[in-house]
């Protein structure tokens, strides 16, 4: 047991219930490493779960947000061979990483390469794994294929469209501002639509004719029908997010004919196994791309944690392109 | 060009605008068979055609419905290694079955074996590429998977049914009438629902209170939210028909909590190659199973062809159970 400090959520609410306040972290079991914080992502997840709308899963504690870190390793548990103290770490968990210390299961943890620092390695794994898993893995991403990334300037949004770029695809992107659009350019974005009355199909099929192969979607219900209306043949929705509703008019009719498909998908209610297989791949095939460059975490800015509160309030307003850091 | 006789549509309307009619039928191009057809299987598209509801795909005749064949080869095209005049022979077409002869792309055609008479295998290709194709290619079936199959009684449903066992399946199915369900019970269905209401979740989630891995779906809008109500944890409805509605309100947080996914799949609008692909494959994997006697199609009635409208009469009523074949 070691004293630590946390943000916690004092009762469910706006910005101002999350508290800065001491706590206390267990010693690592088997297989566990505890982690000494340096920063993490803020995600959408952390305002619904301040809210009270995103229960924590069983295991991780209720009142600590956080669903990525980076850190240092700060104590090794039995049978977690080829860790050593003061590690450099980073990687997804399933809450509690508004803490100055952390546990999390060795084979769970991705190594962080020299050069990437803290500040930035906690900006890549929601978004990165989220993507890469949604276009890659679950949608079977090839090179040559057209790809729609709505709200493209989120977290999500900017690592979709680099992750996709990186495989050979061409890549269309929505947003709600003209500006947003406009910053995803250097990314390698191939053309956009800001979406103003929630219709975009009009627009994307004028830039891509014969229809998206994957649509990678955060919205949900309200984009549901637009999204199989830009679908080609064989296309696939990537369902992640109900921004725009948890129901939707789905015109079954349009979707047979082009032989689509919809997936929904999410990471954090996976059994344990499979997020260590996922991460375990994507220290594989992609923490090596963020040392060259070739990926890149787009980070809005780093604020000290005392700022926590303003950090919501800043998602909330939905005026952040990629993510928002916070350290210790 | 040879002359023939064929079932033809003489405008949209009831099962009197069928007539027997003569007809002519060109000879087989280069990689094409003509085909003396022996007997055909209705389908509910055949049915949708007469009615001028889902007109022929390009290259099929517009007038004479019919999309699944069997008998033997009347006249070898170029280019068509391996097959011999009056060898017996099956398959899918994209339309125009219904006629004494028929020309057929020879790589896309089945090899009848020994003791598979034509009236038996005409029952077979719809019902079971369509079932096989979604169930396994598409749906990727394992052992142990649970199944529920709509409208197990029908065509479709009764192929899916012994595909799904066959491969290690627990199927459960769902009709509308009691009598329906028991005659499935001999071909290893294993729990079964009578839907009366429209609903069926509740009384399938008492027989697999997991959820269903697969859900195969010729109904469509109206079953869409229990079809997301009845899923295991990344479970996939198959859709392949819209006998209940071409839209439907979706419960994508449901979806979204199960991981869950939606497939639609249709075989006529496949390209040829496609559709070659599919028939070599069925013809190596499943095929032989119909020798064996493993697999067996589930035909309701043989009926002259002079009975065609009394043939489409009854399928509108939905009282038969299994195929009806008529047969030259």
């Amino acid at each position: 047991m070691i004293a630590a400090r946390a943000v916690k959520i004092r009762e469910p609410g706006g910005p101002d219930v999350l508290e800065l306040t001491d706590t206390t972290v267990r010693d690592p079991g088997v297989g566990e490493l505890r982690v000494r914080v340096e920063a993490v992502g803020l995600n959408r997840a952390d305002l619904l779960q301040r809210q009270g709308l995103y229960p924590a899963p069983p295991g991780a504690p209720t009142d600590i947000p956080g669903l990525e870190y980076a850190g240092v390793v700060d104590a090794l548990g039995p049978d977690t061979p080829g860790w050593s103290l003061e590690e450099p770490v980073f990687g997804i968990c399933g809450g509690g990483a508004f803490c100055t210390h952390l546990v999390v299961h060795h084979r769970e943890a991705l190594r962080r390469p020299m050069g990437l620092d803290a500040a930035r390695a906690a900006a890549i794994p929601e978004a990165f794994v989220t993507a890469w898993d949604a276009l890659v893995l679950q949608g079977g991403l090839r090179a040559g294929d057209t790809v729609l990334v709505h709200a493209v300037g989120s977290g999500v949004g900017t690592a979709a469209l680099q992750v996709a770029k990186a495989h050979g695809a061409t890549v269309l992107g929505t947003t709600r501002t003209r500006d947003k659009l406009g910053r995803c350019l250097p990314l390698g974005l191939d053309g956009g639509v800001v979406v103003t009355d929630g219709t975009f199909a009009e627009a994307v099929l004028e830039l891509a004719p014969d229809g998206v192969d994957l649509v990678l979607d955060l919205i949900g219900g309200a984009y549901l029908q637009e999204n199989v209306n830009v679908l080609a043949q064989r296309g696939r929705i990537l369902a992640l997010g109900l921004q725009g509703g948890a129901f939707g008019e789905l015109p079954l009719g349009a979707l047979l004919q082009k032989r689509g498909g919809i997936l929904a998908s999410t990471l954090r209610a996976r059994p344990l196994e499979e997020k260590i297989t996922l991460a375990q791949r994507f220290q594989r095939e992609l923490v090596p791309r963020f040392v060259s460059g070739a990926l890149r975490p787009v980070i809005e800015d780093v604020l000290p944690m005392a700022e926590v509160r303003e950090a919501h309030a800043r998602m909330e307003a939905n005026g952040n392109l990629g993510k928002i850091v916070l350290r210790w």
